[in-house]
C-alpha cells in the first residue's frame, strides 16, 4: 500500500476559513498530488477531536464541501493521535479490500473556542474525573510531571528541553505553511514565563487550526497512479491507562513503546539503534521533554540518553537522525485531529524531495517514520514509510 | 470473518452507572460469549457520539475500566451510525490483517446531560449553522419533513405510522433489554401530544443510556473459538448531504440505498425483493416514518409501497420479514453510538435462536439484515450476516 497523494492546509490561526473550506485547502492539493477526483476516492476517514465548535458532525460537513460524500464516510478519535488513527484506518479500508483508494483526513480548528475553554477541554483530555476535576492537573502539567521526573532521574535541564525548541523552531523558519515560521535563540526560549514548572511558554506547542490529508492506494492501482509512489512499511498502535497515578515511571509513553515494537516488527526492522534506519522522523513533541522521550521510546537513544542527542546537535540535518523538519508541534503547530496526517503528508514529501531547500533531508536510506501520541500516552501510533517497496506485507 | 461474541446492556435511564460501567455491562458479555480474555483482543473501536458528558476522550476511558489498553484502540463516529461504522472498522481490522480478534463496542449516555442540551444536540446534527441556526430545525423536524411528504405523495396516514410504534413496543415487551418493555395500542399513539406534525411522541424514539459489543475474528480463528459463529457476509456504507435543501426527494434516504446496493453486490444478493434472502431485518426506526423508508431503501417494499407491509402485518413474525423483533429505536432505546452494535448483537442472537420467545424469529434461510442511518441520511450502513460462510470473500 502507497501514499499516492498528499495535501497540507497552511497551519496557525485560521479565522478566515471555515471547517470545511480549512479542510478543503488539504483535501484539493492531496487529490492534485494523486492526479484523482473526488468520485475517485472510495472510502474517508476524517480525523477530527472536535468540542470546540458548534459543528458536531465534522466529517459529513467536510466531505460534503469537498464533494466526497456518496461513499463510505466516518469520523475517527484518538486525541491529538486522531490523524493517524485516520491513516491507520485508511490503510484498513484499503487492506482489507473494501477499497483500493482510500483518503484520510484530518483538521482541528480550534482557535473557535475561546482560550480558556481550549486550555480546559485539554484538561479533561487527562484523567477528567480524577485529576483534572479534583487537582486541577492541566495538560501541560501532565508533560511537567514527566518533565521533571526525567530531569531529577537522568540530568536533564532547562536548557536542553529549551534545545529541542531551537532547533524545531529554525526548521519551521523554512516551512512557509508552520505557525511560527520563524527563529529562537535559548535567551527567548529561557526567558519565556512558566506555564507549568519547569515547561516554559517555548517548551509548550500552540492552539492551531489546520488541516492536512493523503491518499491511500492498493499497490495495484498505486502503480498505475504515479511513478513515485511512497509505501507504507508498517503500522504500529497501542493504549494506555489515562490515570497518571497507575503509571509505572514519567521517563517515557508505554504506549508509544509499545505502538514502536508493532511497527518495528511488522516493518522486519530491530529496535536498538532504530535510528539507522530513517532518513527522517516526526515525532510528537506537544511539549519539548515529549520529544526527548520520543528519541527513546523509538530507540534511537538509550534510555537517559535522549537529551543528549539533541544536545550534541544529533536531530539536525546532518546528526544521527533529523527529526522535526517540519518544525514539528511545537512550531509548525499542532491542529489536534491534523497532526498525524500531516506527519505523513511531511514525510512523504521529505522522502520524494519535495520540501523547502534547507531542511530536506538527504535521502540516502528511503525510509521515514512518524510517532504520534495522543494524550499523555492514552493512544500512540508509530508509521514507518519508504521509498521500496516492504518485503512481506 | 465471524461474529464470535456478543454483549449488550439494559438500555434505559442508566443514572446507576458512569460510562465505563456501562460499557462494561456489554464487553464482559461479549467477552463470556466468545471464551475470551481481555488481553485476547487484539483491536478495540469504540463508536460514540459524545458532546453529553464531561468525558472528552471516551475510548480510553471505557477500554481501561475493562482491561482493554495496551493495544490499538481508537474512537469512531458516523452520527447514529457510529456503531456500525465501529462493527465495519473492526470487520476491516481483521480483514487487513492488523489484527486477528477484533472488538467493537457502542455506547452512549446521553441523560447526562440535560433534556433541552440533547435536543439542542441532536439538533445541531442536521446542517447545523443553516437549517439549525436559521430555521431552528430539530431532529424531529427533519423527519416530520420526510413524513409530510411520503405521506402527500403516497397516501399514508398518521395510524400506518402509529402501525411501526405498536410492533415495536410489541416486540420490545418480550426484550427485557428494552427501554420501554411494553405494549401500546392505536389510541395510546395517536392520541400522543405532537412532536414535529405529523410525528407523535410515539412516533419518536427516546433518549437512552446504552451499551453493546462484538467480538470479530477471522475465519480461522473463529472456528477454533466457537461451533456457531454468525458470518459477515457483506458491509457496505455510504454517506449523503447533510444539507436538506440539495435532496432530490423527501420520501427515501439515498445513502442508505447506496449502502444497501453496496452491501448486496458485495453478498451476491439481487436488490429487488430483497426480503426473501431473510429470516429477520434491524432497521433505523428513529421516527417510524424511517422504518418505512427502510423497508424500500432495502428493497422488502416498492417505492411508495412500505407502509402497507407494516399495515399488511408483514413486517411481524409469519410475515414477509419480521422487522425490529428487538423493539427497534422506537422501544429498545437509541443511544446513538450503541445503536448500530445492538442490531448486530440481536441479529447475532437470532440466528442463533438465543433470544426470548415471542420474539425469535423462524431461521430458515440463516441470513439476517442490519441497516442503520446516521443523521438524515447523512451517513449509512448495511450489514449482512448469516449462518453459512459467504462465499467469495
Amino acid at each position: 500500500m502507497a501514499v499516492v497523494g498528499y495535501g497540507h492546509s497552511k497551519f496557525g490561526v485560521r479565522n478566515d476559513v471555515n471547517m470545511a473550506e480549512l479542510a478543503y485547502e488539504a483535501i484539493k492539493e492531496a487529490l492534485e498530488t494523486a492526479n484523482l477526483e473526488p468520485k475517485d476516492i472510495e472510502h474517508v476517514t476524517v480525523a477530527n477531536a472536535g468540542g470546540w465548535s458548534s459543528e458536531p458532525l465534522p466529517a459529513v460537513v467536510v466531505a460534503e464541501y469537498a464533494g466526497l460524500t456518496d461513499k463510505p464516510l466516518h469520523r475517527v478519535e484518538a486525541a491529538c493521535a486522531s490523524g493517524s488513527s485516520a491513516v491507520a484506518t485508511a490503510y484498513m479500508a484499503v487492506a482489507s479490500g473494501q477499497a483500493d483508494i482510500a483518503m484520510a483526513v484530518g483538521l482541528e480548528k480550534m482557535n473557535e473556542s475561546p482560550t480558556p475553554t481550549v486550555v480546559e477541554f485539554i484538561g479533561r483530555a487527562g484523567n477528567y474525573f480524577w485529576e483534572f476535576q479534583n487537582f486541577g492537573l492541566t495538560f501541560p502539567g501532565y508533560y511537567a510531571l514527566y518533565a521533571t521526573a526525567y530531569m531529577s532521574r537522568y540530568g536533564a535541564t532547562e536548557e536542553d528541553m529549551c534545545q529541542v525548541a531551537i532547533k524545531n523552531h529554525y526548521y519551521a523558519s523554512m516551512n512557509p505553511r508552520a505557525q511560527f515560521p520563524r527563529r529562537i535563540d535559548m535567551e527567548t526560549c529561557m526567558k519565556s514565563r512558566y506555564i507549568a514548572w519547569p515547561l516554559k511558554l517555548y517548551d509548550s506547542s500552540p492552539i492551531t487550526d489546520g488541516a492536512a490529508a493523503v491518499v491511500l492506494a492498493s499497490e495495484e492501482v498505486a502503480k498505475k497512479l504515479t511513478d513515485s509512489p511512497v509505501w507504507i512499511h508498517a503500522i504500529g498502535s497501542s493504549s494506555g491507562t489515562a490515570n497518571l497515578s497507575k503509571r509505572d515511571n514519567f521517563t517515557g509513553l508505554r504506549a508509544a513503546q509499545l505502538a514502536a515494537q508493532m511497527a518495528y516488527k511488522r516493518a522486519g526492522l530491530e529496535a536498538e539503534n532504530a535510528a539507522r534506519y530513517f532518513d527522517a522522523a516526526e515525532v510528537h513533541d506537544c511539549f519539548t521533554i515529549a520529544e526527548i522521550m520520543a528519541y527513546e521510546d523509538l530507540g534511537f537513544a538509550k534510555r537517559g540518553e535522549g537529551y543528549k542527542l539533541v544536545k550534541e546537535g544529533q536531530t539536525y540535518i546532518g546528526g544521527l537522525i533529523p527529526v522535526n523538519l517540519s518544525g514539528g508541534l511545537k512550531a509548525k503547530g499542532h491542529p489536534i485531529g491534523a497532526t498525524g496526517v500531516s506527519m505523513v503528508v511531511e514525510l512523504t514529501k521529505q522522502l520524494l524531495h519535495k520540501v523547502e531547500p534547507g531542511r530536506q533531508a538527504p535521502i540516502k536510506k528511503g525510509m521515514a517514520i512518524a510517532h504520534n501520541v495522543g494524550g499523555t500516552g492514552h493512544y500512540a501510533y508509530v508509521t514507518i514509510l519508504g521509498l521500496e517497496k516492504p518485503r512481506g506485507r
